[in-house]
């Protein structure tokens, strides 16, 4: 590991380990590492029965042995996946403390740490179930429910004070109403909150259930009140969580229309708005994208990769930047070919509906399209590009 | 069922056999289909019972047989239904391995083949149950939901990400803190996960409930974290399924719209407009659709079909393209005249807000529709049209 | 009863019946009968206890007369309320066969029905719960809530259909699992049908679990899927019912901004969206709508009524038609006068947010009101009005 | 406490009781009182168990006291809070019946009034819950609760009407379907009630089921019907409560707007846009706000306080009214310096998602930012500002 050779190594390695990989190699590579967590959360959830506890080395120990080779890779090709200018060590320092960094470190030395203060073996073991978050890099779901909860914190904690307050007064009015009904289950405030919770969120577990005219109305309004409560949350946190979803959607497709040269003739306005309806969709080698004689309820746009169109006998290429599919959205009739990726291609995909109001507000759209067919049609491609279907 | 007289009967038959039937006969076909699968579905529920398994062959083997006989016959009709160039024996092939295909053709081998593996009786009927997936070409709303769930996998997948590590980290926790005091229902991980799911969906059936302190604060914690977990998902697919409803009304409209000539003289962004604020609608033939002196709250356009207007002893007809109810809505006079559809007629609806908002936003629909009416009572229509209510 | 003098009177008692009282005898009248149906009711659910089944002819047959009577007085006046055209007997038939007179007439006759087949008592006087539906004429929300089932039924059903389906193939599925260890509670599938819809609804009474691993695995499937279907169906009527109710108020909006003369300046495309924003509210007489040095949070515009502006000992009077409390808006300064209304008034209030973004899109309408402003102080008004907050 | 003295330091108390504090002291004010309430309530909760009784002059007496003391002062300070004209006393009168005053008021009497009506002392402690509604002083989510409340009074109603019709109906249906089956616990119809509700709201606590066919038929529609008046409930309010936060934070956006002189060159409908779409953020001293080296995915506009920029070497300070971070928008670069808040700073975030859309509908935005850039340059500022981020 001499600083002569390292560079160019622990590029290779730092997009190996890539979260978003692009080469097959970096596949296999995310693959191996998902099922390692996904197995050594497995082991976590089996060793607390004693029957599995003999397999202890096996289900716990190979992880953690993996996991922390991966964490020292990590650390080493820290400096590749991050910009951050400042020495190597500061790079890496940064990693460690990143979100990232943490857990990877967390799920490393939660066991040691735990064996050290003396902690019962399968007890120490359940540690583990912190693997679960090394997953984490791998969602996007997840870092949208973070960032929803960080702009929307504000009405979040509105809402969870009317909760902690709904609470709280019906816990201690469950108490006078009930409390010397049910001196054992509701004869203390503390008690009573067990009993509020558990109907505040429509739980019911039925343990504890009032036996008083009193206490069952006070109950009822209690349910009625939770529902409104977890509304408003649940309100808010869809809310946030779509908007911000669609954000990323918007930013994806924005990045991807730059590369569609069609686009470029369009004002400002027309891509603003295309780029919120264009949804992006990558095939695999070997998808048919379109069937002949299918209806035909969308257009696509090619970012990058290759789409072979096979019609009547004669096989057309089209590259990034073309386009097909179209015909079918203007003259309502069934495809007339068929489109076979033939490698991994990036598309853009114009929905029926979306093309025919964009088209009917934006007339240039429409215009620009057909400009376009009739250009390549005129100056010809190599492969001899065209767009039948 | 030679070739020479197939072709013509094989296109009755596959008329019959349409999911959006418009003759007589085909909605008889499509309704004794229906009850067909209604019937065997009831006969799968009741066969458990052993009061009613002497009735097997009624209850089972009736429906299976003509589930058979359909499927032999809609595998000879597909080269009529389906537009795919080539063989008939390509395009059948095409039709076996499609979805409805697939639901068909399992609908009928599944009791056989639980009969040659051996199984019970009794149990082996059960499969039947799969007969309820064949009402799912009926129905859109499954579609719909499929394309949705194809839609947002991304964000969905996100949000079970969060459910299953709020699932598993519970259920280690209250395993950890309830494991010694509940051995026989906390007392492994697995355990402890029936308790947390119940929990987590805010089941709550009650048979495993924490019972200590630190326990029951876990609990209340896992039932808040339940409802946002849900809600999330509950918005996520309550949101796409409304765009996909009206993204499919909106295409609905979009075809019925070009059939009014009123919408020709419009632009392409007014129609564009209208085409999301009309609402399809079919009436059956003597049904009512206005009465005179009622309030007016909407206008209707027809697509197709006749409408009889009922006025001062002189009646009018009205035929594809034309429109009545206008005036109620310009004036705020209650309806002049009472409209009936002569025969099955497919009109679209123009709300009195969105005609108000439409009329400010657009004066030329405004316009258009008097001119159209001047021009009627000028030019005269076969039959006296005109517009009166 | 005679035809000489019925008309005059039974206009006058049409209107005492009125759903939506202008009169304090009318009022006084919807009072009555709303206490009565409220009084029945309580009724109903007190007479099934043994001890209040001597009270029986005061709970129950006190209510059921005056409905009666009041049944007979709504079909007399039934020609006042309903402008069809025919005879009056014809008008009465269809009153009667409408929703509302079926309800009236149902809650007359249900109890001596009842008592015609032979039910035993307590058990007739239960069906007089159909008197609650009479309160249903006073409420909007369950019109609204009608109309939008209708409207939404396609996807309402396309739900539904995915909720049974899921219910029998669940039911199916547990009582393969859980049949043999269970026969006494999902021995059977119609058995088994409780336990799903109990565990689909998350209600989990807990009164059947499954104890088997698959059955469980099961059951945690099952939730999951209820919480789905559930969603699916409140995205759907919530979005519907929103819409509808704006709809409403967006009628109610326009009819009250066409009383507003300075509205009249204004171009259509303007009109249509300040009627989006505007909230029709009523304040009865003596209410203070302004308090001097509040902060001004929105402007008003008096659709009927009177408005008295008490400022430095000045007192002018504001009639239909005027408007008061824009200068906050423009300033930001704080109320520089105290409003009362000086008998029950119909206003329109414009927001603060929505008179900024209505100022910015449309400037013509700030110019409006300095001018209306400029021009009454100008003309001058009876009682020298004009609008110093 | 003369009146020579009391005006100044009357002002000075007024301002450390303030419920958004700006200074330190009355940041530590606002602290102290949460706790002391936070305290209290804690002491509430636990003074009902046996074991802290003997606490209760600390838990509750100490709290209570601090509490009269505050409101002493609140009176005393309300001239200066309020900028109602009229005499000390009228304004201190009208404080006292305010919803503030009369908590603050009830949080000191609710005690001495239990004792007075001779309540046992651990029942009378109970009472001093109340003063978790000191808290809603603090709390925009609940203000803001309260007026969706008041503004969808009439849809809630609706629902509510729906809801308690369902109850009545489905507990009168459940009486006679179960009550001879359970004469115990479905006996009457008050008893129905209680278990109509709790399976209404889908809590089922399972100490009541049904056990005929029939009842448990019902039970599966009460408990769908439950799930849909909730959805509605849930509808209005999540909707109501999210338009509200929008206006709000409309409104706080707007009042920052006016202090950034950039968008005083921009039309009035392109301001409206944009403080739409700008999020106010405050950020504490010494917070790095940009990190050199990361990705650009906002810019920020200073509103108020200082942000000093370091790169290469040189360090640039930015006050209000300046913006920084514009150029990874433009470029797509990642950020070439490091920008730190020097004291409390307002800012206004302009995310990229917004900015490229802005950027797209309104050209002379980005041409403003432009030339705003080069001007600076040009002209020069003291400390030498200019926005390299």
């Amino acid at each position: 590991m001499t600083h002569a050779i390292s560079p160019s190594v622990r590029l290779q390695v730092a997009r190996l380990l890539d979260a978003t990989p692009r080469s097959l190699a970096a596949r296999i590579v995310r693959a191996i590492n998902v099922a390692t967590i996904l197995f050594g959360v497995a082991g976590v959830v089996l060793i607390s029965d004693s029957v599995y506890q003999t397999l202890e080395p096996l289900l716990i120990d190979v992880p953690l042995l993996m996991f922390a080779v991966e964490y020292l890779v990590r650390i080493w090709v820290a400096p590749e996946t991050h910009t951050t200018h400042g020495s190597a060590a500061r790079v890496r320092w940064r990693w460690i403390t990143s979100a990232c960094g943490l857990v990877d470190g967390l799920a490393v030395v939660c066991l040691p740490v735990a064996w050290l203060l003396g902690i019962d073996a399968v007890q120490a073991d359940m540690f583990c179930i912190l693997w679960i978050f090394k997953l984490a890099r791998y969602s996007h779901g997840l870092a949208v429910l973070g960032r929803v909860i960080r702009l929307e914190a504000e009405p979040l904690l509105g809402v969870l004070f009317v909760f902690v307050m709904t609470l709280l007064c019906a816990a201690v009015l469950i108490y006078l109403l009930e409390g010397r009904a049910q001196p054992d289950t509701l004869g203390t405030v503390p008690k009573a909150l067990w009993w509020t919770i558990v109907t505040l969120t429509t739980t019911g577990y039925g343990d504890v259930t009032p036996v008083t005219a009193g206490g069952r109305m006070l109950a009822g309004l209690v349910m009625m009140c939770g529902i409104v409560v977890f509304a408003l949350w649940a309100g808010i946190l869809s809310t946030g969580f779509s908007q911000e979803m669609r954000r990323r959607a918007f930013l994806k497709t924005w990045d991807l229309v730059a590369q569609v040269p069609l686009f470029h003739n369009l004002g400002a306005t027309v891509i603003s708005e295309i780029a919120q309806r264009l949804r992006p969709c990558e095939v695999a080698e070997d998808t048919v994208v379109l069937h002949k004689g299918d209806a035909g309820d969308c257009m696509y746009f090619i970012v990058s990769g290759e789409i072979t169109i096979e019609a009547e006998g004669q096989t057309i290429r089209l590259h990034d930047g073309n386009f097909f599919g179209e015909l079918s959205l203007i003259t309502g009739a069934r495809r007339s070919a068929t489109a076979v990726a033939t490698r991994t291609t990036q598309l853009l995909l114009l929905d029926i509906a979306d093309f025919r109001e964009m088209a009917a507000r934006h007339p240039e759209l429409t215009t620009s399209i057909h400009e376009e067919a009739k250009r390549r049609v005129r100056v010809g491609y190599p492969h001899r590009d065209t767009t039948p279907p």
